[in-house]
């Protein structure tokens, strides 16, 4: 469907309400803090770009092929996953080449369809990184759609557009990629002595050896074990090999923080007995469902001692039900966008670990979400009580304007300001990264603004709120 | 208690927000838009009034009995539902009339507690059909309530208020109505060569011969069996009898969808010999709780591989606790406004159905929910996804101004605009047609108002989406 | 850390929203109605307060010590409890005093981290508290907390901030207290034929005789027997012990209203011979858990049994994880913020109750909730149809300005406004009871306001919701 042409122009004001009386606050506040760097203690962005700085491919490469917000979209109104050039899993060489599509065809579906992202955050992303970023003042449709692919394809090739160009560009002070626990750690240690090894850091998220519903668990324990020189077909031989690689982590990768993406927020507190009898069954493959979802809640505590230990601060994405689509699973693997939230419940889920470590003042664990309804009912007052846990920010369904808004709104007046973390993109899509830091920031502005304006806050409390959320808190949340 | 009177003018900005930037460009979608055809593809209307276009009668026959919104909130008052004319179960003939009341008696109870509706959608509907559709100027109270008895009454009678002349005067281009699977869709046959059945339609909605829960489902088996011809007492005897009833109802209603209102929204998949023994226990009335829920969750799945045999669309709507207060039950019957919602799981529970058909090109299904907190969490993310799945509007208790606001704020970020389906009124009260689709243009357009005064999307993004959520997406969806 | 100083003035507009055309309406709402007396139905202020009229202590025993809001969000931010003079379980007098710390010092430490209540109710109450009640007109902060300190504790020893003349100064029509069944209500009938008896209630809370998980039950369900001249071994005798407490409570204490703070809103419906043989069982300590939630569920069917006999209206609060910190409780004892509220279902859960009772025209309960989800969902169709339910307002987490207004959003359009009961302060912070209506009060007009201006209900309309909304509705409700 051709649609008439629209020019691109990002409104100064944007994000910020309609009402002039929120939106004038909100432009003084933005104006402070609008120019701060970018800190984003957690995303996936590849760490090759950082210490080889390559040149990025073509728009499609870089658009469409990584970002499963964009295809799914597409693929949700029929569009054929590999006419958008998604390779299928398991294809190799020549048989993926011959099944590879011309990424202009792509292009051009992308931008046909580009009137289906109205009003979502891919929409606004996307404009912004046409707009700011390459300096496209025509919206993306399908009359221009070779040109866009053409001119960013060109900029792609020059060294402006170069990561380590785009890192100072961007203003990016920090930013922490995120490994496996049998990772090398190859191009985090590459950058050892460079300028970039202050500015790009790893994460660790054991998943793989720590998740006995995998496929590879059973060999990633073994590898663990060959890595570290431990004995990882006893209990104790296993913790310490994580303790290892967390070591590793730290020295190698310049860690500060874990991050553990489970199906749910269990978590156990078992006997040594029970621990060792529990691991002996996954380790060997024959541990149940419910076996596997208990392991992983007793090393939930297990990792949360450990962060007592080494001061690595934990993370935990829960409520992610994976690869819900089998044919899409089987046919194109991971991450191909038919991951689904689902109802996620933390109160007793978090007992046993909060019980055991929930006190100590060493440890700190920052709670996501996929289920807003326990923003007001569960991690608010969770997170308004017990000194080990902070608030992470809106995530990946909710990391728009409306869900940030949402986030603030539901967790402000019982966890307050100081129990949430600032800002993660949480993104593979590196160009696209000083656009999300802008919503947050705009819309934290706007929910600030709101306060004063309705009389709940003082515009000095604003003012500091504003620098905390975007700069202050996030630095002292994640020990950067 | 006699209240003072007000004045009855539904302003033309109204739903419109308060915001002076968000009205004006809400007035500006609106006025594009306000004039298009309804198109009212799910509801509950009696197709013999198109057929046979009878005169209504009394106004506290029109507007008090059949509407289970009017006398939920009247009998949650203490108001006897008795003294409103609601008739007894199984009270018939001499009986029924002998405990009848008189309807003006029951129009003065019910204007005597007009004023409980304030800021309900009744509320709002009835004020914008007595001032549409009879042309009042003051507002219900009890001093008025006899005039107002009187002027509807005797407007009932004049040919001008015939089913067929509002059709026409409210600027319905298709209604459907909704019949079970035994139904021998007389008036929709009746209407077959006349001007209506372009305009009038059916649903299949089988739940009588689905749900083995029902009383009378065994001796509705049975008569699907005789309707068809064919032997269902087996399993394949019982799915080709419900594929001929399709066929019928395609062919003689004229039907584009299906219909399934579950308790839930389990699905099932399981093996034929799973299938024939599961049919048997159910047949033949040995079937527990547990059994019926997976034999409906079977049928869901069977009748979405029927649909991409023969093209009807799917509708769910689970979720609702039929029949809560058991004794209003006993004494009236089924539809007092005694059904509650409950939380609903879609996730799991649709992924049998989705794994087998999901990604099927000739698959849409419509999935409705009363349970608000599945938008962003469930649905939003399955629509954003497979391409068979599409989000119905804001359902039965959520049909309301501020409900529909929620539905777009929840889902429009994940889903996106093109997954969702246009607005349904599944209604009864023929005569508040007009005014329920009001309310949801002026919902919709007051939603892209303040995105476009947000500068999150374009106003001619947003007329053109106007059109489409009004006009467009209803009739693609429902293949019309 | 020292911030800045702020003007302590609370703005004449606030929490009305920022929107002019709102605001304007607002005003002219709580103008009408911000001076009328204080009811409040349900709350947990000392009653000896009112019969003694004794002086209340130092600012920190005021404000801090038993302020479970206060100490939870310093405790969140890692602030030891004993720091605060909050005192540990099971140290009494000298071993007490010991550890007690200087109330100045534990003021201090409050003010040093009040930043920390931005934009939460705690801090809009202190505010609204040190203002409106004791003059202050700088924010407090680290350099005026002791002067701050001084003249609190100076004007608590003053007359004029004895509870009596306080009683007058906030307008305070009525009060209720809320005892335990074997409470000897001795400070109630110290009342008895003084001003302050038509002033001063209690609430029957039997929670200590009817849960059989606490460690006290079957102690109290002796002394119950003791109390009463019952026989308390028998099903039958306890079931008269506690009528005869109702009884007592309704005499002595002018009770209109008992008080159910169950874990969950399970309600049963057993046969006499499953009641007593449960009962035996819980009496005896040997019932387990499942049973122990069965027999509270079965004594609120009960309970309501009761009501419809004596006529005191039923409150159910649902939902609290109690004492979800297990440390906190070893150490500190109950109630120090670290109850948590968890998902709770009703539409189930009351079936058994509102199949026996929940159409009786002599039954009224009042239904309070934790977890928001159910407003729309199962709590506003539930009021919207039994005629015995009406829904408590925004309670304890959610006690706050956007909590009040989602309860408000998401209850009217299906419950609409007589369904509900006016505000509850639910505190035992007396000095910020006024304070806390006026919050109440400012929201609802800022509700209705919203309502006017986009054009949903009239201004007349508007102006008397907003006097049954502060006023009317709790009388009726509370049968005061």
């Amino acid at each position: 469907m051709t649609r008439q042409s629209q020019s691109l122009k990002l409104h100064p004001d944007r994000l910020f309400s309609s009402d002039p009386a929120v939106v004038s606050i909100a432009r003084e506040l933005y104006n402070e803090i609008k120019d701060l760097p970018i800190v984003s203690p957690h995303g996936h962005t590849d760490p090759k770009w950082f210490n080889e700085n390559p040149h990025f491919g073509n728009a499609t490469e870089l658009f469409i092929k990584p970002d499963h917000y964009v295809f799914r979209m597409l693929y949700s109104q029929g569009i054929d996953l590999t006419t958008l050039g998604i390779p299928e899993h398991g294809l190799e060489g020549d048989m993926a080449r011959s099944k590879s599509v011309d990424p202009k065809k792509a292009w051009q579906i992308f931008a046909d369809n580009y009137y289906l992202f109205a009003g979502t955050p891919s929409g606004y992303w996307l404009d912004a990184v046409f707009s700011d970023v390459f300096g496209f003042t025509e919206k993306l449709n399908s009359d221009n759609a070779q040109d866009y692919y053409d001119k960013i394809t060109a900029e792609l090739a020059t060294d402006a557009y170069k990561p380590h160009a785009l890192m100072d560009r961007f203003n990016i002070e920090l930013i922490a990629t995120t490994e496996g626990a049998l990772d090398s750690l190859e191009h985090h240690r590459g950058m050892a002595g460079t300028n970039m090894a202050k500015r790009v850091i790893t994460t660790f998220r054991p998943d793989d050896v720590v998740d006995a519903s995998r496929e590879d668990f059973i060999d990633n324990v073994a590898k663990l074990g060959e890595l570290t020189e431990q004995d990882t077909t006893t209990w104790q031989g296993y913790l310490d090999a994580i303790r290892i690689r967390r070591e590793y982590f730290k020295k190698e990768g310049r860690a500060t923080a874990t991050d553990h993406g489970h199906p749910s927020a269990i978590t156990a507190d078992l006997s040594l007995s029970e621990c060792e009898a529990l691991f002996e069954k996954c380790r060997t493959g024959h541990a149940n469902e419910q076996e596997q979802e208990l392991f992983r809640g007793q090393m939930l505590t297990e990792l949360a001692g450990m962060s007592i230990e080494d001061g690595l601060v934990m993370q935990i994405h829960p409520g992610a039900h994976r690869n819900h689509n089998q044919p899409i699973f089987n046919q194109f693997g991971r991450d191909k966008g038919a991951d689904i939230p689902s109802q996620t419940e933390y109160v007793n889920a978090l007992k046993p670990l909060l019980s055991k470590y929930g006190n100590h003042p060493k440890l700190k664990i920052i709670l996501f979400t996929l289920d807003e309804t326990t923003y007001s009912r569960e991690l608010a007052p969770l997170a308004g009580h017990y000194p080990s846990l902070k608030l992470g920010p809106a995530w990946w369904f909710h990391d728009s304007p409306a869900g940030m808004l949402r986030f603030r709104q539901q967790t402000t007046e019982t966890a307050g300001f100081y129990n949430t973390v600032g800002f993660n993109d949480d993104t593979r899509a590196f160009l696209s990264i000083p656009a999300r830091h802008d919503v947050a920031r705009r819309v934290d502005c706007r929910y600030l603004a709101e306060l004063v304006a309705n009389h709940q806050i003082s515009i000095e409390s604003a003012h500091e709120l504003a620098y905390q959320l975007t700069y202050g808190l996030v630095k002292k949340a994640y020990n950067l």
